[in-house]
């Protein structure tokens, strides 16, 4: 019998998850999440600020697509796109970072150097790597970037060291 | 200077890692695995047998990108492709997937139920869901796969409990 909240094939949809508590109550759930390839999104999942602090970055945003919709998996997977003219922050933290360019292309600093990141073209960004996400094209430049579930906070970079 | 192994941007080459001993020696460097479209493969990764044993998958093939390259990542990315008629084990195990479909389009069959996956769709498969991947399209269906990095092994689902 269908439950509340299951389409005709038995998943949740995400109008299901408005509180913490619901979240709880349905952990672990197999979940397929369409793409949508007009707006570049995906089903139930909220296009949603890179961050909430900061001025030291511009024209991001983020989608949480895996980790903070009840699975216990040890990594979470985003999406962050990138409007033309965008940057991410230049930060610096203990936890790798890895990138899958998705939509257009873009440039990632890495300490000292810039290299561009184009379609399906993976990157893997080493722990306290100074780094930095850059769109200096005309599309949008999206990716997935995957990391630890427990990871430590970026700090920004104020200076590269010698 | 450029070291060894090195290209003109300072990434490491992955004709740098023949032996387990190198691998250990270069833990933790930025990497860059550029994707050929051509072959649907990404530069240092290669094409390897989905499994060693079993005869109960076919037409089936995996890249491990992050995860067995040095990485301490706690998840490892890999991509699989599934030729037209093939398919993966049917299994069930204890840590979660997280499967992209980023070529083509197949079906995942879940326990009792099939869900087609297209075009970035995302899917979560739950701890203990016996699951199965299988292409019956003419065109390759290919998908990253994400898993935790400690993880149990699968086990073959022969009959489904009722």
């Amino acid at each position: 019998m269908k439950k509340k909240g299951q389409d005709k094939k038995g998943f949740y949809s995400f109008c299901e998850f408005p509180s913490e508590k619901k979240q709880k109550t349905l952990k672990n759930r197999n979940r397929l999440y369409r793409f949508s390839p007009d707006g570049f999104s995906w089903n139930g999942i909220k296009s949603e600020a890179y961050k909430n602090k900061g001025d030291d970055w511009q024209r991001i945003i983020r989608h949480n697509i895996i980790g903070v919709h009840g699975e216990t998996t040890r990594f979470h997977l985003r999406y962050f796109e990138i409007a033309p003219g965008g940057n991410s922050s230049f930060e610096t933290h203990k936890h790798e970072h890895v990138v899958v360019c998705i939509r257009g292309r873009g440039k990632v600093r890495l300490n000292r150097r810039t290299v561009e990141l184009k379609y399906l073209d993976v990157l893997y960004i080493a722990p306290e790597t100074p780094h930095q996400l850059l769109n200096p094209f005309e599309e949008p430049f999206g990716f997935f970037c995957i990391v630890n579930a427990r990871r430590d906070r970026p700090k920004p970079v104020k200076k590269l060291k010698t």
